[in-house]
């Protein structure tokens, strides 16, 4: 069933176009500096399989830090909760995502697992004897995920963000020295810089929402994709620390479960109910898409999706 | 309708009582440590009027931090979102309730109205001229949640509180400083104090939880308390730091908007359902009550009350 | 013996006059704000009486900051040294002087004496039973020191301060929150404002400065007015943190003891040579008199003052 | 002329070597910990050739932290104060000598050249095209200092520490993300443990800090290693921030500029009079020789070393 352009939604998209100006496209990572700020577009889609859409969705876009759920739902399927979280914890922290004083200040062990520190742990959770091996296994999970098997990762955003990852470089030798991480920092940073540069476009990634939204099974084929405390952990998560250091401001103004990524990419899940996907690399300062703020804004409001 | 003994309940509170020896009554109010540590009890109160309960549900707690919650609800009522959050902000931080640190590292104002920092600002903004005035606002407020005109406040818990409340002069005079807050600080503490000691039994505090988890609305009589986005408002901040730095790991684990205070009380939110009240003076180490957070953690469990 | 005006001296204080325009008068305090920020002067006290000066030295500064050092010789005199340091550290801090922070992520015991914080508890250690009577003690041993029974302290100054104190208050009453400040924080305040506000010229200013060069020594009469190592330990922290957190670089730099004041007094002791005191209410953003720390780096390079 | 054991010293080292129980011998870098934590010896340099000594001052001791004075002498000669302050700052910190917080609260430049981030940026100034260059350079202005071609560097410690240099690392990659450090990381830390692995005995110790003593000169023959004004830089700093977090508490017991390391050394630099080496290997909680730290009490005490 393709994915229909959608006329309410394109007024919307419009609407949220406007803010667009206000932001800023990440370029810290050299490849990222490259997106176009003015792009903004939205997929819907439902667990009966319908999609509705607006703006140029087959545009690709890299997961960046959306990866972080993902990687979280593998791990807590692979190692089980005690596991992972006796290494990364549940709280939320007021601090930027690249915060390094609070590994510091608190015991070594990173706050949660949105946080680059948290998330770093959490890609070290992977199984695998190689990062090929670890890679694939992320990657095919994803593909379940989005029900898309061309799924891939773009070499020249990895390779850029590799060169570019001195500061979670720093977060690797931090936690390696209080042996939260126990492999080599290298590896490591290949694999979560190719976790990032995951390549989908935003119907995948409203598909993906979808399963989240529906605790964790396909509803199209029946299908338990994961268990849904699993599930549900990831949208607590998505709650309490999606949105970089806006997830309090996020959770009281739209109150979603969504990811944002560096990208400009927002992956949402209304809880029962549908998957979002959204892509404007226009960023405010916290590193939010600015216009994709304002889009599950107005949709929040307008058809009451807050979950509070 | 009375409130009903329920079996079921009474088999988890029994259980749940066990978990009392894990914890420790909060002394540094002197008053607060004569609590019984072996106490537990449990209502709930549902949308039509019927409510049931396990343990002595008669005793009176006072709402300490609880009471944060509805004094954000008046204040936002009082003067508007906007007015409230240039002054006290949306994020939940991983610091304890008393911390004062963030207020120097990151801008004066507060990162939520649910560490203390916060609170105070919000009570600051309670309209009114003595404190009397003031105070009689927000009882009226709470006498109308709990549609129980009884209620009042322990003098002698505000006495002793006002006596050790150091590190709370200490918050606002830094905040006075800052310009935050404006008033005398010893005002301020007498109206917070107060706040603090207001008294009610679980039954009560079920009902609050019950109109909160219905919107604003009281569904006996059709009123609307307070309106509908101030009561998601609120419950966003019990998910996001209502269980002072605990709030992440209670989000994951059980997934229901609470509130707790030092006292042992913990107030819940089952969005749409009913609301909790419950009395366990026995705290862990962040302050919650222990068997309480086990209470609701097998509730949530065998129920499926997690909103995620 | 009167002092004398100097040409040498007068020379190089033209020279630094220029830099005052890069300072700002400290405003924080409504009364300091009225102060000349084109003013600059200086005394220089030699230990066999001679005196000699540059600018107005007979206008009255109040000590502020610089009272700290001797408040903490009078304390160390009082109640000895091991008393003194259980209750104040004796480390230096690169964080501003009124930083909160630290107290909180450290014990709670200031890290050091010429902090706010650690000034305070100083203060706090003063003998005597009422603050006129603790006062009056501090102030015999100012005037022993600068052997000029006419000083005193402003009475509006004193106002002034007590009333823009609140972020000390903060400070006070975190610090009784720990027990380390044990009296009632408005008695203490009512003290360390007399403290700060005690007045009197570069002159005296600079006797003082040369009692400590003389290891507590009055040279002129061969009375003992502080032991040595009172005079040592005072001097040591001069170089440590006696000018705020520029005084890493001070020591580099000029390498003379010296506490200063946000009044824009500079206090000096040159071990074995002579007292300095400058007064140049200009300040730089970390506190400091601007031209009155250029004034001492000619003096330092020009005559090689330089203790290292 | 040769050192001789001298009976006065030999007092006071039984004496002090009571306290080696106190303390610890470093093992986070394996070798290090197979020190003798019994041991405890010294050596006094003065400027006329002289020297006296106690215990066995044959054995050979890592420079370690003691390393980071003299590459900060080197560099300041190589680039100039303006350059290497720049890029470290002056001031002191109460902070542990690792720590990474302060990167990030305040500027990303390092406080001071004796926290090891500072060390890192100090070490990453000295000029050459290679590792083996930029080691030889630094070797042979020590080997100058000492007077002794012989010293060379432990390779089996410098490999040891090269792989437990985690923190490291996190510092270097976190420095390099700011821009303050530029080349390869690992080459970069090749360098610097070398040189923490300078290996010399108490005798070389005690000769390098009588030439700080002198102000740069070698009294012996006359020639000038250093200026004048870089031997007083490093006298500041060893004064300021010397002994780890307890340079404050040093300065005021005991007074001499100094620089401790973890393998347990102490150099000395009684300013004009005479250099100290000192060798004992159990260290107190902040990373000092527990016994040296008494030995130097005791000199300074009985024979007024103190500069204040």
């Amino acid at each position: 069933m393709p994915c229909q352009t959608n006329g309410d939604l394109q007024l919307i998209v419009e609407e949220a176009k406007k803010y667009t100006k206000l932001g800023k496209v990440a370029d810290y990572i050299p490849e990222l500096g490259k997106a176009n700020p003015g792009d903004l577009s939205i997929a819907i889609h439902y667990p009966d399989g319908r999609c509705i859409s607006a703006g140029d969705i087959d545009k690709k876009i890299t997961l960046q830090s959306i990866s972080k759920v993902i990687s979280l739902a593998l791990v807590l399927m692979e190692r089980g909760n005690r596991y992972v979280f006796e290494r990364v914890g549940m709280e939320p922290t007021g601090d930027p995502f690249n915060s390094i004083a609070k590994l510091e200040t608190m015991p070594a062990k990173p706050l949660n697992p949105m946080i680059n520190a948290g998330a770093l742990v959490v890609t070290h959770m992977i199984k695998g004897d190689t990062v090929e091996e670890r890679f694939n296994r992320l990657l095919g999970f994803i593909r379940e995920l989005a029900d898309d098997p061309s799924i891939g990762y773009c070499e020249r955003i990895a390779s850029s963000e590799l060169e570019a990852a001195d500061l979670n470089r720093a977060l690797c030798y931090f936690l390696k020295q209080h042996n939260i991480i126990k492999e080599d920092v290298e590896i490591l940073l290949d694999l979560y810089t190719k976790q990032c540069a995951i390549e989908m476009n935003c119907l995948d990634l409203a598909r993906i929402g979808m399963i989240f939204a529906m605790d964790g099974m396909d509803p199209l084929n029946g299908k338990r994709i994961m268990p849904d405390d699993v599930a549900r952990i990831c949208k607590t998560f998505m709650v309490t620390c999606g949105m970089y250091n806006a997830s309090g401001e996020f959770a009281i103004k739209i109150g979603i479960p969504a990811k944002s990524g560096v990208s400009g990419g927002i992956m949402g899940s209304v809880p029962g109910k549908f998957g979002i996907g959204i892509f404007g690399p226009a960023l405010d300062e916290k590193g939010n898409s600015v216009a994709g703020l304002k889009l599950l804004e107005f949709l929040s409001k307008n058809y009451r999706l807050s979950m509070f």
